[in-house]
């Protein structure tokens, strides 16, 4: 097929974006914006702009996911479209690419299609996902979340920011609060493309990477009480130190998860990012420590075994320092395969326009992770310098981004019927 | 020596100040007094009323220690008195013993020499000092400190609290910014009486402890540099992790002080009692971590020994995991040891009285700790129900409070002079 991506027309729409919400930096390019707030109103506003000057028809569903459909007289409106896209939101000082990469992508992508004129046999819909970061409402992939049925409207539009705003509000504040309810069920297939944030692309110079599995995640929260004392007067075998035990969990992990990956599974990771201590006085021993646990693979037997590891070193704390545990496991994603029919389309749409292209996995989640319950789901990555994200410093070259997207639109030609133009 | 302490008389006194600052508990007794408060002066006002009422001038000095002086006919008002006294500022939710028992203590053992017609041969002086318990202005034992010259009138008054009222401005606000400083270099001895705060004394049903030295304390604040990274897009031979390096730390301080325990000194403890995680997310591979160290003994060696493995166990993180590690020791507080003679006396005092005393060191400061770099100081401990203070729980029985006043009052007797009455 011969497509041929407008680079400077994709980077015009990913410099504008990152100009909504944009915060002053030293270094690289900074944006903060929040779902909800007017930086994000104008991104989505922008956004409908691009859409409809694309001839795509518009639609904002109840949570504010934006949804712009493409439908030629080539394609029969109704089939089943194909839908591309990822989200415009940020984390506080995040990069320019992530998420907004993906959405331009999939406008790009339509776009490239109109000027090849080629003629889909499927409508194709460029949808920006509401939430992802959960940077404002505490619960990432939310628009997703809601699309796929795994998280109600109701429930979503409850969801209060810091301040006690809810989502209902915070969207009716920008006009996004639209109605109904965007269903992937729907749709014949679904890519995401999106930065790598890591470096094997950067590592292996590839341009494309497609992704096999992404990986699971469990959060665990774990509590552990022993006793505050007087750190002077308390002997050292009068002691029961909460933070003592939460140091020999947090050693165990970390273990765990270098014994998985070199014996399971290589993409095994465990860490525990979070840990608080109660008092947290330099001269109390500490009476309580609640860590947050980590756990990711591509496997769901790896997960398990490592969490297998951090219940026995519960259980042998709580036998031998006398401290008391309690182990939640408040989220809990299940790794997630991606098509074989639309990873295949990606590689080849690479080898049509002599891009290489390479499989790995994610090891951070997506909106795709969700979109994937409901229909065929593909994920496509772009080199990270340095695999930097969530940073000023986030970036992807300009080439990379044309490359990705050129193997994006390939690849939703592909499977919206298109076989030449 | 027949000197017979009006329990009744101590208990009010005691009981009335509890009063001051008060908070409503469930269990036990609460106050919060902390220095320069309104609370603060109706318990400073209240004592100079009872100590004016057993014939004392009262003197407040420029950080506002209280000193009020009974100089008997009996006495050489040229001669060098014996002070007596503690502190009346209390933690949040403090207990009513914790430093007001060694003051009225010290007023009761005045009282019962003038029940007795004692004639003392020195001045009595019964003393409060300002700021023990360093819960406002974030400096503990600040009134001994200053008068004794380890650090300036000046430079006290500037401390500020959380809200940048200065220690100056709270004095001058409840009146009590006096003049002059309060000199325990012109004292011919010092004595103090203080809940012991451990269980010693309860385990071994003795009703007065009579310490031996006060242990030294070393306070180090670590911090651990490592990388921040994406918890699920960073491999784990990719990562370093400052957390993972602080919990070997800490582990590492435990087994010290316990080899320590176990091979030198039986009273050495080590505490991590604070840890700060950032950016302490639990998706997050930790960046940095600072870590709050307490360490003390009667003996320093024990202390350079344990903070000897402290660097070692940096050094050796630093070799393996790759993170960079500082160590800063800003607090150090050398072992004190108590007055022999002045010991003597107070167990003297408890066989005369038929009361059992014991040896035992003190974990916990106490202004003592600064008077006895100025003239011979001794410290004597009343039990502690259960070992609790800080806490609405701390309780010392009052027949107990009585038999420790009436051991106080006989050494400080012997320490004037009296030899009968």
């Amino acid at each position: 097929m011969n497509l041929t991506v407008d680079a400077e027309r994709l980077r015009a729409d990913v410099e504008r974006n990152g100009e909504f919400g944009a915060v002053p930096t030293e270094r690289g390019h900074a944006r903060t914006v929040l779902c909800g707030t007017d930086a994000n109103r104008r991104a989505r506003e922008y956004l409908i702009e691009q859409l409809r000057g694309a001839d795509a028809e518009v639609t904002v569903d109840a949570v504010g996911n934006v949804a712009g459909t493409w439908c030629p007289p080539s394609a029969d409106s109704d089939a089943a479209p194909v839908a591309v896209g990822s989200h415009l939101d940020s984390v506080p000082d995040g990069g320019i690419f992530d998420g907004p990469l993906g959405v331009y992508a999939g406008l790009e992508a339509v776009r490239t299609l109109q000027d090849a004129d080629a003629r889909p046999e499927r409508p194709i819909t460029v949808v920006s996902f509401t939430e992802e970061e959960g940077s404002r409402f505490a619960d990432g992939l939310l628009g997703s979340s809601v699309a796929v049925g795994h998280r109600s409207v109701d429930d979503a539009l409850a969801l209060t920011d810091a301040d006690g705003t809810t989502l209902g509000e915070a969207l009716s504040g920008i006009g996004f609060r639209g109605e109904g309810r965007l269903d992937p069920s729907e749709w014949g297939a679904w890519f995401e493309l999106h930065v790598e944030q890591d470096t094997v692309l950067e590592s292996a110079a590839v341009p494309v990477g497609v992704v096999t599995t992404i990986t699971g995640i469990t959060h665990c929260e774990v509590r552990i009480d022993g006793e505050a004392d007087h750190a002077g007067t308390t002997a050292m075998d009068s002691r029961t130190d909460a933070l003592a035990a939460a140091s020999e969990l947090v050693l165990a992990v970390e273990r765990a998860a270098n014994e998985v990956t070199a014996t399971d599974s290589a993409s095994a990771v465990a860490t525990v990012g979070s840990l608080d201590v109660s008092p947290n006085a330099t001269n109390v021993v500490p009476g309580a420590v609640t860590v947050g646990i980590d756990v990711r693979d591509v496997r769901q037997a790896s997960i398990e075994r490592i969490l297998d590891r951090v219940r026995e070193t519960l259980a042998r704390v709580e036998r031998e320092r006398g401290v008391e545990t309690t182990l939640e496991r408040p989220f809990d994603l299940a790794p997630t395969g991606m098509s074989d029919r639309l990873r295949r389309a990606a590689h080849d749409a690479g080898a049509q326009a002599g891009l290489e292209t390479t499989d790995l996995h994610s090891g951070a989640a997506h909106d795709t992770m969700h979109v994937a319950d409901a229909t065929d789901a593909a994920l496509l990555f772009a080199p990270s310098r340095d695999g930097i994200s969530h940073n000023p410093l986030e970036w992807t070259d300009w080439d990379d981004c044309a490359a990705a997207t050129r193997v994006l639109a390939g690849a939703v030609a592909d499977a919206t019927g298109v076989t030449s133009v």
